[in-house]
């Protein structure tokens, strides 16, 4: 497909979107994807380690743990900047983390035409669930009673803003994304269904701690008795 | 504050939305409510009998399952209605759930206009939470050990929706509501705020119940041990 231009000189879908002022990516696409990865494992590896000092921790509590907190510096401070800065395309300076909405943006010219779902569900999800998210880190660790109820809740707002996410963009036919498979389906599709498919397992996993928890008796102490 | 139509002859604001074939409402206003509020009271009181017979049962317990069995007809009902029927203001058989969506647009002109956040979020709240809110009275009733952790699934998702629901609006400055106390603060802020308050409690109450068994050590038998 070829791309022509229309009005203000940008890469976003539909091409007709008025962004004036517009200054293109200051770094590579590759810094911005290298720099990202190597983030993630980075906090991954730290906090493997981290939950490797509690011993009472199975290996998938421990995965859960390097989960939330990857995902909640996710949302706090990549998609915290967006919610933020509001002109980050604009921005001249090569700052990191405006150009990566720059390159982001690609896939979905919402976030730079300040679409009002987007900037509403991505400032709960920076906001809350991202600084929710290494609280619940540290409740996984030293055990606390409230963790699965807070995964749960987490879990259940990062799965329902990702369902709205894509729903928004169905309903209004998937206008926003550029056609090459590297926005769409790499960074729209594939990226954004992490935020269901892993949150999914962490729902199923407090789902059934609880379950067995509550059907142990000490939820209520009481047994359903029918008049 | 005087209103002149623009265009096409209808109530809602922007005043210059186009809603082409619209058909004033067929019913009367007061039709509308004392239909809704007998309803609901109708459901409440069978709910409250039903739950009578469940005598492990807390008040507090009694009068979620009421809610909950309330909550869940209206999203399957009503909201599910306007999900399914985008023509509803067209509708000029004097169907009580089209004249209802006519009525409500006055607060909310999205509805009319198939936002896409409004379709999307009502589609998940009419045919997720819907079903699962009857599901959930009956997991109450019977004391199955699911029951705290779908409480928390279905009340954060209330809450989320709405919150969002709110932004949404905050963020497009409001103009999707007639300026009157009754369309802005008696159908949109006063009666979607039921659905932040009365959750938020849910939250509270399940939070508390999972909390307090996982604490009895039901939920892993393990200790929290640092190496």
């Amino acid at each position: 497909m070829t791309v022509h231009p229309v009005g203000d000189a940008h890469p976003y879908f539909p091409l007709d979107l008025h962004l004036p002022e517009y200054v293109p990516m200051q770094v590579d696409f590759d810094y911005i994807l290298g720099v990202f990865f190597t983030a993630v494992l980075v906090v991954f590896a730290a906090t493997w380690w981290l939950s490797g000092r509690y011993s009472h921790l199975t290996r998938g509590e421990r995965v859960m743990s390097c989960w939330f907190m990857v995902t909640g510096l996710i949302h706090f401070v990549i998609e915290g900047w967006v919610v933020a800065k509001a002109d980050f395309y604009k921005d001249a300076s090569g700052n990191y983390l405006s150009d990566t909405w720059k390159e982001y943006s690609k896939a979905d010219s919402r976030y730079a035409s300040r679409d009002s779902f987007i900037i509403s569900m991505e400032a709960v999800t920076a906001f809350l669930w991202g600084p929710l998210c290494p609280l619940l880190v540290w409740g996984i660790l030293t055990a606390k009673p409230w963790r699965y109820a807070l995964m749960l809740v987490v879990s259940v707002g990062q799965i329902y803003g990702d369902v709205l996410y894509y729903g928004t963009c169905y309903l209004e036919g998937f206008i926003h994304s550029r056609p090459e498979a590297l926005y769409f389906w790499f960074y729209f599709v594939i990226i954004n269904a992490i935020w269901i498919v892993v949150p999914f397992c962490c729902v199923v996993h407090a789902w059934g701690k609880i379950s067995k928890a509550v059907a142990a008796g000490s939820g209520s102490g009481r047994k359903p008795k029918k008049a």
